[in-house]
């Protein structure tokens, strides 16, 4: 087969996590192997993303990251060190001016590989991009690289940079757990944690169970419709066992009839994909206890930190995201396109995966929720088979540079 | 010099830290030094403090510490091991049945030795247990032993415990900085810090400004009177340079009148000290943000994660603590009483302290806040003095004991 040869270039989108840079330094990498084979003489890195690449905002890979340990800084580094965009791309209409500039610029810079790092919304972008291409016949290959850290992208065993923000969160679970337990009055700690729809992130903070037995007491996930009588009564018979509750929810819990726990969502505002913007479960659900139970309670808010908390990422997480990013170059270069990256289970014990790709098309604005087995018949905890789904994904420590006490990053 | 011959019993008080287990660590390290030369034959540990004590809830030490590995996992265990109280011990006037309860037991169990884990309350604690066993004439040496987040105790250079708090928000101050800087949109980003009256943990967070350049724009302390109309203007300015505005904050922030920012303090709820509970500042900055400058604004307030976060410790603050423990048992033996042990910064460059004593009665209900030169001109930011004195309290990384995945534990 002749391969194409041709400039790449690569983007990132969406939130930032703590892995989304361990992918982006995959994808260096990858590129570097090939710009070795003669496959790939540039690689261009696109500032925030498609909006950044609208402006001709591109920056020389190889250039920068000319060593080793250039490259092992950036895997370390949290967020997106490209920058980062929520652009939506119109629909892949022939002669539509967005895909028209696009086309221009990818022609002027001799870009044949595009790499768009992000979740599904980003699928989305990459999906879009590679049909225009094709239908206006400019050839390039197009991968999506999934991360994100809610795990919630379909036809993937889990997503890059979902089990650092899970290590961050069992591992601060336990923490608060700990710092709860030292006085001995009654008193309920929660603890909000980001997923709109999905509840993996916050399924995570029960991940201490098999080690210091430090899980909450009571988990809430979107998935569950959320019953502020039946949530009081699990409180009370909590309080009842020992005087130190700790519970965990997503940010998306709601009712029966869809209406979200968090009292600020009722601005119903969104953002430019529509999405409603979420937060303030947990004070609500604060409030609503101080109010009936009458208890001391304290709502923690994880918020950012969860995302970008590379100082405990996950080594498991971030070799697989060099992985993915890496294997996105091999794959575009023979021949694969319109595809996101995926990762499938090979094995449990020993844990093992493979890298494959998928159609983007079957990933673009889809969701994967935690699935019903995963949950214990309450619809207030995990179950064991939960627990041993999200373990491998935390394992490993990562050997992070530090510098006068504090984490080195690389900014671009 | 004839040794006094008895029992000794530990206790932790207060806000809990990520180091005041190591803290209890030298304290049993050194008394099981004192155990070998015949002068501690049993070291009792109080379940939460005084009150625990006051119900002879009490644990033998030495029968649980039967190994090293023990005492290096309760070093990294955050919180108090012993669980902790909040109680107040009345006036120590002779007769009173609180106190005369507490020699009895001390009688009974033959305890000479009394040491107290704790902020400035403990030291009030201490101070006047000491006081009363001079008064009834029992011979007993109590002694205060330093811990705080909060850093605001005199007479001491710094407090075991702000340390490992000050390099957990150094380095989520940096992450989240990184994490603000992925859009190029606007955006101003609050990070609500501890600190009543004292604004040493905010100012830690400037703590990346030698390593990458990474510290907030801004940042605020209750030392100096916090003005809306100034602030607005140094948010603007701050915009004016770049579009991802982080700023710092206490959560004890208040006006010229003494008014605090936090909206929920309006309650005037306070603990059983008389402090006012705060929380809240970062919201309604937030808020106020919002309605005055209309750009995109989230606060983030790093709530109990800040004083829990062993698995970012600070090495230096953690080997002090045990020897600030350790040396108090020896300082016990070798006659002193009504004393908390401080630490001495004898050298800068190398860093290099010695532990001493100082008069209880000196630090119980006192505070230290940050001085006038290490706090910029504007009462905005922080001089390069103040980053000076922090920088050596959160060098060294731990080396921690993981399984699967997750940092272990000692719950006593």
């Amino acid at each position: 087969m002749n391969k194409l040869i041709g400039n790449a270039v690569v983007g990132q989108s969406g939130g930032p996590t703590a892995a989304i840079n361990a992918t982006l330094s995959g994808v260096i990498r990858g590129a570097m192997e090939l710009r070795d084979e003669g496959i790939i003489p540039k690689l261009y890195g696109m500032r925030n993303g498609i909006k950044g690449l609208l402006e001709e905002n591109l920056i020389d890979l190889f250039e920068i990251f000319d060593d080793e340990k250039k490259l092992k800084t950036l895997e370390h580094t949290p967020a997106a060190a490209l920058g980062s965009c929520r652009k939506k791309l119109p629909e892949a209409v022939m002669g539509d001016e967005t895909y028209e500039k696009l086309i221009e610029i990818f022609k002027k810079n001799n870009i044949r590989y595009f790499f768009y790092i992000g979740g599904n919304d980003s699928m989305d972008t990459a999906d879009k991009l590679g049909k225009y291409s094709e239908l206006c016949g400019y050839e390039m290959r197009v991968i999506g690289v999934p991360k994100t850290i809610d795990n919630d992208l379909p036809v993937t065993d889990h997503t890059p940079g979902f089990g650092s923000a899970a290590k961050y969160i069992a591992a601060t679970t336990q923490e608060i757990i700990r710092d709860c337990a030292v006085y001995d009055v009654k008193a309920v700690t929660i603890i909000e944690i980001m997923g709109r729809d999905a509840g993996w992130l916050a399924a995570s903070s029960a991940l201490g169970r098999h080690i210091c037995g430090a899980e909450p007491d009571l988990v809430y996930l979107p998935e569950k419709a959320f019953d502020m009588n039946k949530f009081f009564e699990d409180v009370k018979k909590a309080l009842d066992k020992h005087p130190n509750v700790v519970i965990a929810i997503s940010e998306g819990i709601r009712d029966a009839e869809g209406n979200y726990v968090g009292s600020s969502t009722q601005s119903g505002a969104t953002d430019v994909f529509g999405h409603k913007y979420l937060g303030g479960s947990g004070k609500a659900l604060e409030n609503a206890i101080k109010e009936k139970l009458g208890c001391k309670v304290r709502s923690i808010e994880l918020n950012l930190c969860q995302r970008c908390a590379s100082h405990i990422a996950s080594k498991t997480d971030l070799d697989e995201s060099v992985t993915v990013g890496r294997s996105a170059v091999h794959a575009a270069v023979n021949g694969a396109s319109r595809v996101m990256m995926s990762i499938n289970r090979v094995s449990d014990a020993p844990y093992r995966i493979e890298v494959g790709t998928v159609n983007v098309h079957d990933v673009a604005n889809k969701e994967k929720i935690v699935p019903d087995e995963f949950i214990n018949a309450e619809g207030n905890h995990l179950t064991d088979a939960c627990i041993d789904y999200l373990l491998p994904l935390i394992q490993g420590e990562v050997d992070i540079e530090y510098k006068n006490g504090l984490p080195v990053h690389i900014i671009l």
